[in-house]
């Protein structure tokens, strides 16, 4: 299955390898985003690529990262060179009779186009976006950003115009052949789980530990 | 703190943000690539950055990856261009007093140079080496590769004579001004934990699972 997620996909995004595993729709793309805090961000220098860890949020059609303006792979990002943000999640263990089909189980979400800078005037909505995507209800509870703390601030977005998305969660796939080998095969579930919330050393009177930080911890 | 880990260390993997989350150890590079499974690798086609997921493992002072030798953009990096092997482990939340300081827990390395290709002779060995860094303990179980499988499988190695770390595992750091907001402060560890495993639905016999995979649900 050959899968263009959206019309503006194209070439670059059709998935060659694997393509049974493609995605095709809108949805499994938003779901697998919205599932994620960090994705990797790519910058070329020169020759050179780097790949940047960033935390994200989808807002809408768009997916916004934030960094420091004094970052220099950042605001080369912020130019308006074509990036890539690549959003993987690793759900577990597939263990096949044979190493050349143990894979893993996973989602994972390529967006390729140009960031834009978001204009000052929508940074603060913005974080606002950012902040409760990663901590959810957190926003509320603080202090509005100071003018000089969104001046430190580059957020930028990059459209899900062009964007495919991989799922692999299938059993192991091995040849009748393999069948008879004399060991077990199956999947491991991988999940990522919250501990207990620990206050911070400097933490003045006695609040309590906010109800949404509970429900991250499920 | 300017913190090039290795010999090799350049201008490139000095940390200008936050460099007082750098780690200058070698020690510490090893044990957050041997504690992680993925990690995400950069190829630049034309102007276009791609960032690919990618199970790895490290042997020794390479880190070693894997792929079809059907994959376009896989087989780019086996070209020899410069690239980049970037992994992230989350570990956490960081809930200061501000949206501006709050933050996440992260272990990261940057990995940057140019891959070389695994020759057939050594193939087998870095696959076995693959195999039991993310299924550790399951090589010894499986059939050896056939050599239609390992004509197809494309293995590099990157060399660790250039990279740079960073590890975020403090408190909020908040400036005096804001430690009377009368917010909770604190952090939220995260960790990825395995569930039961489940046997593959043509699994013949009833061969029990295996004690190694057992290690890995705990």
């Amino acid at each position: 299955m050959v899968a263009p997620l959206t019309p503006g996909g194209t070439a670059r995004t059709r998935l060659r390898r694997l393509p049974e595993k493609g995605v095709a729709d809108r949805a499994t793309v938003e779901a697998v985003l919205d599932a994620g805090m960090v994705g990797h961000l790519a910058v070329v220098e020169g020759d050179q690529p780097y790949v940047l860890p960033v935390a994200y949020a989808r807002d809408g059609d768009r997916v916004l990262v934030h960094g420091s303006t004094g970052s220099r792979l950042f605001r080369a990002v912020a130019s308006g060179a074509p990036t890539c943000l690549t959003v993987t999640l690793l759900d577990g263990w597939v263990l096949a009779r044979s190493a050349f089909e143990s894979s893993m189980h996973y989602r994972s979400i390529v967006v390729l186009g140009c960031a834009s800078v978001v204009d000052d005037e929508a940074k603060p909505a913005a974080l606002e976006v950012l902040t409760d995507h990663l901590m959810p209800g957190r926003w509320a509870d603080l202090r509005p950003p100071t003018a000089k703390e969104l001046a430190a601030t580059l957020v930028l977005a990059l459209p899900l115009d062009e964007c495919s998305a991989k799922v692999s969660d299938g059993w192991p796939d091995d040849p009748d052949d393999d069948l008879d080998e004399p060991v077990w095969a199956g999947t491991v579930p991988l999940a990522q789980v919250a501990g207990a919330p620990l206050p911070a050393p400097d933490l003045r009177g006695d609040p309590p530990v906010p109800p949404y930080v509970r429900t991250w911890t499920r």
